[in-house]
């Protein structure tokens, strides 16, 4: 960042905090009392609270060499409301609590609020806590989202029976190829920070990765439709790993196709420029923070026609386990092959 | 530790929530939900909802050389309490979330984890999620915690009022003289880790620098004797940077009188022993999780008879300024000098 590199110690933790939050909206009547006291004080009378928590650490959940604050802040907020999204509920509030270490600047960590800010009012969320102090090495930042939902909308990952229908938003895998992509550039760079890579054709697999969304919309478009699903995630860790997931606690198997998988040209073409296998890609890659849900069977045509939203399969009997089915028919037993943050 | 030393990798992060949280209890009515689902799932009808969030840094906040992990888990949950505690809240649930580095084992996240359940369990809290991921340096401790109050119960900063006792729970500055103490033994070991000290004379110091508690029994006495405090926070900052909150946010002055302060004696000789100014410690020290607050005048004969609670000061108009009384009739304007962890 160019101009102005003012130190934090000139503010001081109070200082620094009354700086970034003196703007703040508050958009959600359960918003009592925000930042500023001991606590922040919500009220949530007539629907249940939901509550969602994630932990970002420099070197291993972002590279800053090519992650812009600003996108760091957006993306952190938008991954734990995605998480309120996966229980079919919409987010209210989130608390924000960051370490830094001495290299950031005030107006660095300008930037990434504005990222935060940003989230919040694109999806109608207050910042309304957190705790603000230093670390020892690098950036750290851990979000809580809260959120609510009527008790009888509430999704869970334990509700797939036999013969559902698996249904995912969007499209899978695009922001693993980011990542390769940035990842990529970044070796081919080698540190020269000036060098602006050509992603040209490669925006969506960039943006993907970059600026991630939560799918608050498709579940206003579930509500609209009178659909409550059976169990619901949002998929971080990978297709596979979050299948495995509402089939284990669902104690139910299932059947997934391989030609129905949504994947972006964007991201095919990129899997064939990597030599990398396109399915494995979109079974695995994580991130993608789209929407894994199942419905009864009845609701096929319900949800056939609603527009970002794709059948891949069905739940089975927990005997039969959890497999891809090949385009030529062979069955494949799933795996969780996802990102292992402790491996 | 002794015994075995099994490798975090062997469980990975699924295995190792699983493992660590496999027989937590429910003992709130208001925990529909905990852990083991994208989010946990509450239920606030009668009652506002309280959220406070601490973010704790190895090497900024806590040393392992001296900080046994039981206790460190212990600590960091009731520190998120006691901001339940000051805003006159009962504590109902916590989420944890661990960035862990390669140098820790299952065993280690164990006796943390036992740390914080025994926290859980003291104060009737439930753990409800969390995240659990790898830290490039150190251990990294994020904890939310959520209460509930009444709305007419609840107690902000900035309620005091002109005339208003200044009162504070327990006694101020052991905390500080417990780390003073534990600093040292660690200079004087020179990292011979089998060396015990002999805190013989001083194991009140070392129990509130190591194991503090929130003030959740000071929360009921008030409740039972009918006082609704003006404002309150909680003594975590130091006296001083405190009083200077209340007031700052109250629009108020104060007087507070050095005779007054509560100190223990143990406290007292270690500040000889170090030869440092008592005043100094007590006011400026923290992490006393004491509760500071304020009464009407008329309150005086309720207050001054409750065990464990001690009347301080008053407030004044704000164009009084906020000062210290000292023992011999001089005023000293506050300052905070309390722990700043971005200086």
């Amino acid at each position: 960042m160019e101009g102005k590199a003012t130190e934090i110690a000139t503010l001081g933790e109070f200082g620094l905090i009354d700086h970034l939050t003196k703007d703040l909206q508050i958009r959600n009547s359960s918003t009592l009392k925000g930042v500023g006291d001991d606590c922040a004080v919500l009220e949530y009378k007539d629907t249940e609270v939901l509550v969602s928590t994630d932990l970002l650490i420099e070197g291993i959940h972002f590279d800053l060499t090519y992650v812009p604050l600003k996108h760091l802040g957006y993306k952190s907020v938008v991954v734990n409301l995605s998480d309120i999204c996966a229980m079919n509920g919409t987010p209210r509030q989130i608390t924000v609590s960051l370490a830094i270490s001495k290299r950031f600047t005030v107006e660095h960590i300008e930037e990434l609020y504005a990222g935060m800010k940003l989230a919040c009012e694109v999806y109608g969320v207050d910042l309304v806590g957190g705790d603000t102090t230093s670390s020892r090495s690098g950036l750290i930042i851990s979000i809580t989202a809260i959120g609510d939902a009527h008790k009888d909308k509430i999704v869970y990952r334990n509700g797939a029976k036999d013969t559902d229908l698996i249904c995912v938003s969007g499209d899978l895998g695009a922001a693993y190829m980011g990542l390769q992509l940035l990842e990529r550039e970044k070796v081919a760079s080698q540190g020269q920070i000036d060098l602006i890579p050509d992603f040209g054709g490669k925006e969506y697999l960039v943006e993907r990765q970059l600026k991630p969304e939560a799918r608050k919309d498709i579940v206003a478009i579930l509500a609209e439709n009178g659909i409550v699903p059976t169990s619901m995630m949002d998929v971080s860790d990978g297709l596979s790993s979050e299948l495995l997931h509402i089939c284990h606690q669902s104690k139910v198997g299932c059947r997934v196709y391989e030609d129905r998988i949504p994947i972006d040209y964007q991201t095919a073409i990129m899997a064939e420029e990597l030599n990398m296998n396109l399915v494995t890609a979109a079974l695995n890659g994580g991130e993608d923070y789209e929407l894994l849900f199942t419905v009864p069977l009845h609701m096929h045509d319900k949800v056939k026609d609603i527009k970002g939203i794709s059948v891949i399969g069905h739940i089975t009997s927990e005997n039969l386990g959890c497999a891809l089915v090949t385009r030529d028919g062979a069955e494949i037993p799933l795996k969780a092959q996802g990102w292992n943050p402790l491996a």
